[in-house]
Formats: C-alpha cells, sequence, structure tokens
C-alpha cells in the first residue's frame, strides 16, 4: 500500500494563518531567571485558590452529575443571569452567551459577520488575538488611526463605508494601555449611530481601573449597534477559559448556531465553579484586591522607567488593566531591541506585533502585573541598559534623528 | 441618536448554518417525565464524582496557579503523553493537540481544510455535529453508500475525485450504532491510499465495545493519511470538554493556529484534573464497568423491541456505543411519529435528521444510555404502542405498500 501520496489540501484561509507572533516571542523568552513584561498573564497571586476548591468540592456533591453531563450551548443559566445583572444598561440573560474565553466570542462573530473580503475596521494598534481569530474568515482588516483618547472620528468616518463592524477595546488598551475618554465615546457613538456601523466592544480589563471606573461602556449607549465580549480571565482565572458576550437579541441565534458547532458549550463545571465563587458578592471583595496590587506595580514601573530610562524613550500612565506602552527613541526598533534584552534577562513584546499595518517600530509592550515589584525595578534596569547599549550613535547625540529613514532599513 | 439604523450584515456563511435539527428536537421532548431515548448522554451513573473531586483537590493544592494560569495551545504535556502512548499505534505527543470537546477539533479541520466549495465525503447517514461543524466553510458534502459493514468502497471511489477528505466513525458510529469490519477497513485503507484521499476518523464510541474490541483504527492503517479525533466525554465524563486530535506532523502546526484563534487554548484545570483522574490506570477499571452498564441496557432493549414492536418494524444489534438505529415499516416516517411518541412520553431522534441529502424517512436513532432498564421497557412499550396507532391501514394490512409514494406526501 502506498501511503505516501496523501493529498492533503490546505484550505486557502489557512495560508493566511500565522503562528501568534507572541506566543513565539514567549518562547523565545522562556529561559530559566528571565525577567518578562512580555505575557499579559495576570497575577497568580490573584487566584482565589482556596474559594475555587470550596466552589469544587460543593459543586461536584451537590450537583455532579449535572455539572459533568452535556449542557445547554447558551451556558449555565445562573451565570447568564449573573453576568446580564453585573453590566450598567439593561440586558436581558437571553442575550447572555458564555464562551469559551472571550477568544472564542471573536471567532464565533467572525464566522458570522465576515464575508471573504469584506472590510473591517480595527483601532491602531489593537489586540493581535482579534486579528488572529478574524483572518481565517479572510477580511479586509482596516487600521483607523487612534491617539490617547482612543480611535480618530474623522479617520473612521473616511474609512468606514461597507465596513461590517468596528473593533475598539475602549478599556485600558491591549496593547497601549490606553482609555477612550468619554467625549471620544460619545463621539464614537454618534458618528457610528449615523454611519449604520456596527460595533463590536471588547472588554477583558474594564474591572482592572486604579482611581477610578472607566466611562460607560459603548454598548450602553447603543445596544442593539453593539456587539459586546467580556471575561472571566482578568477577574478571576484564565485557566477555567470563560468568557461571554452580549449580542443584539437579532445576532443571538447565528451566535448560538456557530457555538453550538465550535465546541457544542463551555464546559458546565467549571460555569458553576464560577458562578459558585461569584455568588454573594464576591468579586466587590476580590476585585479591588486585584486593583490595589496592579496599582502598586503600574507605579513601581512608572518610577522605575523615570528613574532608569535614558533621553528619548516615552511611556504613558496607564488608568488600569495590565499593559504600558513605551517609544525607543528615534533610530531604534523594538524587535531590533528585544535579544539584546534576552541576554540581559528581561523580555517585552514589540508594538509591531499589534498593528496590522504601517507599524511603529519604536513601540514596545510592558506588562506590569506579571513581575514582582522587585522584578520590575531590576528588569527595568536591564532593559534600560539594553536600549543604551543600542542606540545609534547619532541618536544617542541628538533625538532628532529622522525616524522613517532609519526604520525603514 | 438615531439607533435603529445598524447595519448588521451576516456572512453568507451564516446564512446555512441552522440550529441543530437534534437540539430542537431535546427542547420539544424536554417535558416533565418523558422517557428519552433521543440524547446522545452518557449515564451520569458512569461519572467518576468522587475521583473527580479529589482531582481536583490534589490539582488546586498541589499546582493551583498554574492549573488556573494561561497555557500552551498545545495543551498539558503530560496529558498529550498519556494519549499519544493510549492509542494502538506509534504517536509522538507532539502530534496530539487537546481540544474543547472533540467537537472543536471537527471545527479546527474544517478550517484548515475546507475552502467553499470543496467536495467531502461523507458516509450515509453520519454524525450531524461532523455536518455543522464543516457547514461554516462551505462545503460541498457528498454522502457515500453504507450498509452494515460500513461505507461501501465502490461508491467511494466513484465519487471520491478531487475531495478534500472523507469522514468516517467507524466504530458504534453515531447514530446507526454499526461497526466497520475488519476487512472493510483494509479495503477502505487500501483504496484511500491508492485514491490519495485523507481520513478524517472520528472515535469517540471506540472504547464502549461490549463483547470484543473493534478492529484497528483506520489510523493505525496509514497515520499521514489520517486525522484521528478522540474524546474524553464516553469515558470520563462530557461536562469537562475535553477531547483530542492526532495529527499527521505536516498538518499540526495550522491545526495549532486555528486553536489559538479558537479559544487560546483549552483549559488547563480541566486538563489537570483528567491527567490526574486516569494515571495509575484508572480508565482501565473504570471503562469496563461503563462497558457492562451499556451492555445490559442494549440487551434490556433488545428485548424489549422483540417483545413489544409491530411486524415490520426492524433494528440492528450494535457490538458497543450507545445508538441502535430502527427503522419504521414501509409507509411510515419517523418526523411524523415522533410527536404523537412524545404524546405517549417517550421521545427519539427521527434518523433523517443525520442525513446530508436522500434522507430515508423511516429510521430512528434510538439511545440505550441514558434510560434505565425499566424506563427502557416503559419507552419502548409505549414507542410501539404509538408506531401501531400511526400505520397507514394499508401499512397494517401489508408492509410492501409502497414506501416512496406515502413518504413524498
Amino acid at each position: 500500500m502506498d501511503t505516501n501520496n496523501m493529498q492533503w489540501t490546505l484550505a486557502a484561509r489557512a495560508e493566511k494563518m500565522n503562528p501568534s507572533v507572541i506566543r513565539e516571542i514567549l518562547k523565545v523568552t522562556e529561559k530559566p531567571g528571565i525577567i518578562s513584561f512580555a505575557g499579559g498573564l495576570p497575577s497568580p497571586k490573584t487566584f482565589p485558590i482556596s474559594d475555587f476548591a470550596d466552589a469544587c468540592a460543593k459543586v461536584l456533591r451537590e450537583d455532579g452529575q449535572a455539572a459533568l453531563q452535556y449542557a445547554a450551548s447558551e451556558g449555565y443559566a445562573p451565570l447568564r443571569e449573573m453576568v446580564a445583572a453585573s453590566l450598567p444598561w439593561q440586558v436581558d440573560p437571553a442575550q447572555v452567551l458564555i464562551t469559551t474565553g472571550s477568544q472564542q466570542g471573536l471567532d464565533l462573530l467572525a464566522k458570522i459577520l465576515i464575508d471573504k473580503g469584506s472590510p473591517i475596521l480595527v483601532e491602531t494598534p489593537t489586540y493581535l488575538g482579534a486579528l488572529q481569530a478574524f483572518t481565517p474568515m479572510e477580511p479586509q482588516v482596516i487600521s483607523v488611526a487612534s491617539d490617547d483618547d482612543g480611535i480618530d472620528v474623522n479617520d473612521l468616518a473616511m474609512k468606514a463605508r461597507g465596513g461590517r463592524f468596528l473593533y475598539v477595546l475602549p478599556n485600558f488598551q491591549n496593547p497601549t494601555g490606553r482609555t477612550m475618554s468619554e467625549a471620544r465615546r460619545a463621539a464614537l457613538s454618534a458618528k457610528a449611530a449615523e454611519l449604520g456601523l456596527p460595533i463590536i466592544e471588547d472588554n477583558p480589563y474594564g474591572d482592572l481601573w486604579f482611581d477610578a471606573p472607566p466611562p460607560l461602556p459603548l454598548s450602553a449607549r447603543n445596544p442593539d449597534g453593539c456587539l459586546y465580549l467580556g471575561s472571566f480571565s482578568k477577574v478571576l482565572a484564565p485557566g477555567l477559559r470563560l468568557g461571554f458576550l452580549v449580542a443584539p437579541k437579532a445576532l443571538y441565534p447565528k451566535l448560538l448556531q456557530a457555538k453550538q458547532a465550535a465546541d457544542l458549550h463551555s464546559p458546565g463545571f467549571n460555569q458553576r465553579m464560577i458562578a459558585e465563587v461569584m455568588k454573594d458578592g464576591f468579586l466587590d471583595r476580590h476585585v479591588p484586591t486585584i486593583r490595589a496590587l496592579y496599582k502598586s506595580q503600574r507605579d513601581a514601573m512608572l518610577a522605575a522607567l523615570k528613574r532608569e530610562m535614558p533621553e528619548g524613550v516615552s511611556w504613558n500612565t496607564p488608568d488600569g488593566g495590565m499593559f504600558l506602552w513605551a517609544r525607543l527613541p528615534a533610530g531604534m526598533s523594538a524587535v531590533e531591541l528585544l535579544p539584546k534584552a534576552v541576554e540581559k534577562n528581561v523580555a517585552f513584546v514589540p508594538g509591531s506585533a499589534f498593528y496590522a499595518d504601517n507599524a511603529d517600530a519604536r513601540t514596545l509592550r510592558l506588562s506590569f502585573v506579571t513581575a514582582s515589584v522587585d522584578q520590575i525595578n531590576t528588569g527595568v534596569a536591564a532593559l534600560a541598559a539594553a536600549i543604551r547599549e543600542s542606540q545609534p550613535t547619532q541618536a544617542r547625540a541628538t533625538t532628532s534623528v529622522g525616524a522613517n529613514s532609519v526604520e525603514a532599513k
């Protein structure tokens, strides 16, 4: 029998799929003792392990057969009710679909909303995992300019024609840590309604604010025009792989069919664990401890950056979340810096990973939540040393050197 | 602000997606006290609840932070090693991808192997969930004739030209309960190799044999020509949503990228629970108890069918698994019978749900694993009564009435 002529033929979309740049970087940086600002990993200190242990035992003791059986694709009803009740606008639990992480929400909506060649609009830069989820459906990705207040509404208006949706992450964005201002949200909501442009609002980090909650979600302003994605990964634990989406009622049936086809349903056992842990207001007590921890780590990183970084390096001050966005002096490339930083036992993600096109090669994403304060101090000093050693001579002398000509090499 | 002109546009593939016929039927049949032969639900009596409780406690105590953190898309390494070691051919753990139920394996392979319009070949009838997973990628589904020994290799050869793959479920098939014979497997393997036709081998039920194990998997005969799907749902519990696929090394990277995009990874906590329960040969002790239970329930159903069914009703004798395939007398339709059966408090799935085309309206799928032996006796008697009351007068007089003319009405 000739078994070597099997004609496996890949779909055209598979050719467009690529390994996660971040996951490849994380592999490179997995050397012992490295201080990583690269991963988007919540601090494991925040995982309520003993509460989960109690919840597991109770769920298996009191509801074990149902928790371990096949279940409804929509999700566990009490959890859907908790989600609906937690949101700051009127949501019917029937609009809530429990997903296998909010990443799955992106996969499902891509399936039902993107045809090959469909224009879809994204912030610049944007969450890499969203681009990965959309890519298999072969959209035409259109990058919309953004600034520190969020997406540029005028640029959006010029590019929106025929767009299937705009994908935005308004709170403590991944990768930039930026929050869309109230004025920008109001302007975006009005413009999207005027254009008839649906919005996909991804909000995994919204609960992780430091001093004040972020402005009201876009979905609260126009529920029928928005599809909202949320996650339990950042407030409880990512290893249970549970998130949710809230959909306009007209879209829900198709998302549900896509969910059935994708994995039948998300694990009922995990849904019950989370519902058990969350009841009686657990998050009201637990999430403030995460906020306090992450704020102290952000402050440590800001202080270390101020203390250590050479002139010409800039960064922002996120009001919540997990990430800070920095920019190297003119003439430098974060991709070229990375191996030199790894040599000094510190890792980050080059910002260029997060652009659909026209990447700013000088940017980098720094997570301040996984490393301890001591590690942040050591790591930022090492990163600063790597930057100093990598600076081109001209750039060291003056930061006004033409960035584009150097980056183009 | 006008919020009512939002232009949600569905992708063309979404129009082709449909609610699961079975899930719709299950909703209809969810009336209190009904005896259901409809669902494909394992008996919850077989779930090793106390073993899971011990495993949860141990995993959270000894490895809680890692179990609750983000993890590798490939899956938990010890579990991948256990899977590879359990299979009856040489499998490298690097070929094993842990999936969110084996349903997700179908979704992932559809994404990387099916272009719009790609011919794909399936048994007749076939697993409905596979058709649902393939449909969003818009294949041209080609039904290949099957008999009690499995797929008709001559019919396959006539239809295979240009096919991306053949999807088969060789052991205790869903819906028919049929097992592909050794001779048919040998012939199919040889023909597929000759044609260069890849095979997707789905094997969720293979461990549930009653008297003797089924013949060697197709994948063992031609590992480079087969993609193999397995599941923990039928030997441990479906509510943890874990399965796996074993892929030729050339295909693995694209499946992994599809997995990353779909849900990043399957829950690490659940993977550790299952690895913890399975170590030390647990399945060698546990699975025989499932086999014995399901065999006794199959026997009860066979005895009840023989005792209760009117002349003209036929059924098969599955050698394992969860389902039995029955056929009504000429002139009858299982879809029309269903509401009458539900009136008598018994439910089943009409076989027509499992055909891509040219459905045999007389067929029905009966699960013998969810209901107890007492319920099987009561339910089969009620089903027989519904059949007798529904038989057309001519058919009651003679079973040789033209089936097609009656079914066409």
